[in-house]
């Protein structure tokens, strides 16, 4: 078609300009209209109309296609209003995915309109598409990566300097990796609703986001990296799916321990990677850039040209599956899924505490692969580091409970190991 | 649509049995007919119709869809004649696609056809599709990688067992993963076939695949591979594709050191990787199985469900770009490349021989970067090694003759640093 895509645009933070500028270089899609919440703030791009009202943008009837990288549920009705106003979304929403997902697709498949979200999950990295297109012959038994770039540039920074989580954490803010407020970065949050749209579309079910256990890095200690170091490991924030018995999913987002013999144990600060175990594929691995103005934009604008070319060459009907699934996943609980555990537990510094760790694990049939003791403390304490071989979460609980029960032997961190 | 994708087969050797045993698992694509070369000979499938004259399928009016697994340029004029008959084309062919592409996919637009082949580069890894589709909106800069199983398992094995590169090419003859006549994966021709496609795709322009520079690994030795460690290089075949200046393209393969910081330097055994640099997404790296049975398959079904996707969905028109330039790239020469070497020099076992080498490159404006004298040899020799700093191919190649005019002085090696 000679006549240009027509794009309007629902937030401009740092992605939202990115994608301006991105746009701008290309003379055969325009931007029509920005809906900002604060029309007079000063951005790097210049537009000729900036509104404030998302609802302009909605029912603009010179807009093709929607572009929401506002962030937050705020835009839900939004972007429902523009799927009835036949227009395509791309967007870069996780959270809204993850939350109303299946309503927005099922409303689009009604009105014969597409969702691209490909920068929604692991920014630059082209994920979604490739899942849906030339890996489509595959059953997938896995999809798991590192899917936040701010906790792997945390948890990179307190491995490489060894300092504490906090100081960390303020670097990252410092330098613009992590927000003032980051909660959603720290406590899991982004990576559990990037988790629930990959689940969705590798495993072909509706994901009910409140189900997947989640667990943040606050508690990850410098001293638990120094001792899964010397164990051959490094912790990452690690986001999984998996097919267990009879096609039930175990979804959850937590750090994990993973091996150095592992290529994802080199992922380095903000950097994504997500694997997927299929057949008859077998393993593959993708790497790159989470996050950021310009990774992000490249995939937002991919999904704005493959929008341009289908309807070109198909004429309004695209052929971009939409993930519409009627059935929900049946999720296990996490006391039910099978894991190895390290274990960092401040014991008495006595003979025959090492001897009663033994026991209890023996008591509840869990092996221990290896168990160190550290450096004892002043306040007549030891450090006693133990690996398990696998067993049931809810297993490991009631062994620590009763280890525990002593009043003096207190299991300081558990993390589980890939 | 209801009606089956109809599916005419050319080859079926191990890629071939692989595709059949893969689409026989599904109900809305059907297998009409196989081309091989023994029609007696006994293999891993069964199928109604095995014929050993391949232009039955091209002209097949039953067949929609001809998958070629043959190898080889034999079955050129078979696609054309399946193409004019108004078929697809899903190949894994890198040979044919390499050296007869641009011939094939002009026929294909005329006929309005398409021809995929996400299998011919780097086995079951999604690469040709995503760079088209996902990462559109870039401009790249380079396009490098890992691109032949064989030679990397060889090189793999060659660091981990400390064995000669004959001893390796027989284990992994043994193993199945070289063949009786390995010169097509460790002179890196197959490489090459795949770095051409790779740089016609990510720089749209057409290659000249004559002439793209390209050394294998039959010259590495076990000292090479146990130095480039002692100084924190791994050497692994790279073949690359990069844009110099006035939009030339530098575009070769060779064993290169690669530093054991990056994380291409990970990749064992017959994996493969592909790395691809460009705005706005920066750095992204797909990882995977670059051959086998089904991991190929993965992707030659995957093409196929995309082309039966794109006709439910479209008619018979296809989306799908296809790689048609009419312009050719501006290849450069090795001798007009810049790169950094490493040189393993057998020298006279006295003093000034180092002093000498340092002229020498002095002279020609070489910095050296390390130099390090190895054991001294029974001869009176011995081992010095040096790595330089950036400079022209052709300086280094003069240096070296320079330095080997004194009749004594070897250059054994040379290997460009990544």
């Amino acid at each position: 078609m000679e006549n240009k895509l027509r794009i309007g645009i629902i937030g401009l933070g740092t992605v939202g300009c990115g994608v301006v500028k991105v746009l701008s270089k290309m003379d055969d899609v325009e931007i029509i209209c920005a809906a900002v919440k604060n029309t007079a703030k000063k951005r790097e791009v210049e537009l000729n109309c900036i509104t404030d009202n998302p609802f302009d943008i909605a029912n603009n009837p010179n807009i093709d296609v929607v572009v929401e990288v506002a962030g937050g549920c705020a835009m839900l009705d939004v972007l429902k209003a523009a799927i009835q106003n036949k227009k395509h979304i791309v967007t870069a929403n996780k959270e809204l995915l993850a939350r109303h997902g299946a309503e927005l697709f099922d409303l689009a498949r009604e009105h014969n309109r597409v969702i691209l979200y490909e920068a929604a999950v692991a920014g630059g990295i082209p994920i979604i598409l490739p899942i849906k297109t030339s890996l489509s012959a595959n059953k997938f038994n896995s999809v798991a990566g590192i899917l936040n770039g701010t906790t792997n540039y945390i948890l990179t920074k307190m491995d490489e300097e060894n300092l504490s989580y906090e100081d960390c954490l303020l670097k990252a803010q410092q330098l613009g990796f992590a927000e003032t407020d980051p909660t959603g970065d720290v406590e899991g949050f982004d990576a559990m609703y990037k988790i629930a749209i990959l689940a969705n579309i590798v495993f072909g079910k509706r994901i009910d986001v409140n189900k997947i256990y989640k667990e943040g890095i606050t508690k990850i200690s410098a001293l638990d990296i120094r001792y899964a170091n010397e164990l051959g490991y490094k912790i990452k924030l690690i986001a999984q799916a998996k097919k267990v018995d009879n096609d039930a999913l175990d979804i959850r987002v937590h750090p994990m321990l993973v091996s150095k013999e592992r290529p994802i144990s080199e992922i380095k600060n903000a950097t994504n990677a997500v694997l997927l175990n299929g057949f008859p594929v077998d393993k593959v691995m993708f790497v790159g850039p989470g996050a950021g103005e310009f990774p992000t934009a490249s995939s937002v604008v991919g999904d704005i040209l493959c929008i341009k070319s289908e309807i070109e060459k198909c004429g309004e009907i695209l052929p971009m599956t939409t993930c519409h699934h009627s059935e929900y996943a049946n999720q296990i609980d996490i006391e039910d899924t099978k894991n190895c555990y390290y274990l960092c537990i401040k014991a008495k510094n006595e003979p025959g505490e090492i001897g009663k760790i033994g026991f209890e694990c023996g008591r509840h049939a869990i092996n221990i692969s290896c168990i160190i003791q550290k450096e004892a403390m002043d306040d007549g304490s030891a450090t006693v580091i133990v690996i398990t071989g696998e067993c049931l979460e809810k297993d490991i609980n009631t062994m620590i409970s009763n280890l525990e029960s002593d009043g003096i032997t207190k299991v300081v961190n558990k993390i589980r190991v890939m």
